[in-house]
């Protein structure tokens, strides 16, 4: 029986499925190896005070194990390599510039990549939006720019992969309504790179799984 | 002789100072009770392709130890409370619940209220910005809000201080322009709780000093 289990949601629409932050931790733990659980909330759960009780932010993930109940996907994911040398390297230094690496894509990429995915997706038609919408493009691109630099001439940001290229691979998906990291070779291909690893193809077939399940009728 | 070298700005103008991000790790290393020397960069320096090949988004602080080169200030946190148990407790449960909160910090709650700063502080008079400015408000709030039920009954995010209290309460000064902490008496009582910490005094005086040193001439 899995002693890890992982909230996440029964169903969302189609432009946050496959993007949904649990993702991060299921991919983590399909490296990792560990069996879980699942903790589906229905619609509107996620705003129950029973829920915030455990996610402040009224977010997905929430994972749990042996008693212990943690929050924030990139936590999580940090969390289960210390048990999974793949995710965060062993030797000090590759472990230490992995890290770095880890906020870097939820605190110096993922901020601009979604304000712009949050202007196209959710405030396409208000005036803010539309005059905003060019500088928010270009502040993303910078951080896919210095993102690409870093990445020129290997094929992960450590070389080989680990968490940090799991955080910002997941990160680029938030674009996937652009052309911004399809037309930056580097990227592209990066991004295509992590998402040919098996453990992120069994993450995302089963996050996906309960949607199907639990659409609403048409 | 110090081996700890850290990267931070001579100058930069007044609505930023006491913010930039190597106040983080300079309290940290305060905490810690760890020297370093500094590496202040001039106006502009920032930008150059020298800086960006150790900071490859082009910002402070970096940190160097024994070869390693690190960026990203709650990263450099992290590592810092690796030899410290005040910032990063040893206990397995509390020592995950801490990192939970200093993603939190970074990516749940930074994003927002870096949203509502950056549009009074950098984009006051754009169209966008004054259309924008009450939902982004909301969007800051909420967070706090999250923020202040979580603290309720207990004077920091895990009872006894540690890096998440650093991180989010430098994630909190970044309000300082407006009235919503000052607002919120349980934010506010712990954020000064956080500041007067002699560590956090020692950190800002020595990130403040070069600035009076470095001002540009009136």
């Amino acid at each position: 029986m899995p002693n890890i289990r992982l909230t996440a949601f029964k169903w969302v629409p189609s432009l946050a499925q496959g993007l949904v932050k649990d993702l991060r931790v299921r991919w983590a733990l399909e490296e990792a190896g560990l069996e879980y659980e699942e903790n589906l909330l229905g619609v509107g759960e996620h705003k129950s005070a029973a829920h915030r009780a455990v996610q402040p932010f009224g977010q997905v993930p929430v994972y749990e194990e042996d008693g212990v109940t943690l929050f924030e996907s990139a936590a999580i994911v940090m969390l289960v390599g210390q048990r999974c040398p793949i995710l965060l390297p062993t030797d000090p230094a590759r472990r230490a510039r992995t890290i770095s690496w880890m906020f870097a894509a939820m605190n110096s990429v993922e901020p601009d990549v979604q304000n712009l995915a949050s202007i196209d997706l959710f405030f396409a038609n208000e005036d803010w939006a539309r005059l905003r919408r060019p500088d928010a493009e270009k502040m993303a691109q910078s951080r896919l720019d210095g993102l690409a630099s870093a990445l020129e001439g290997r094929d992960y940001l450590e070389h080989e992969f680990t968490g940090a290229d799991l955080l910002m691979s997941t990160v680029l998906r938030i674009l996937r309504h652009t052309d911004l990291v399809r037309n930056m070779p580097v990227l592209a291909a990066y991004q295509s790179r992590c998402e040919m690893r098996p453990a992120f193809k069994r993450a995302l077939a089963a996050q996906l799984a309960p949607f199907a399940v639990f659409a609403p009728a048409a």
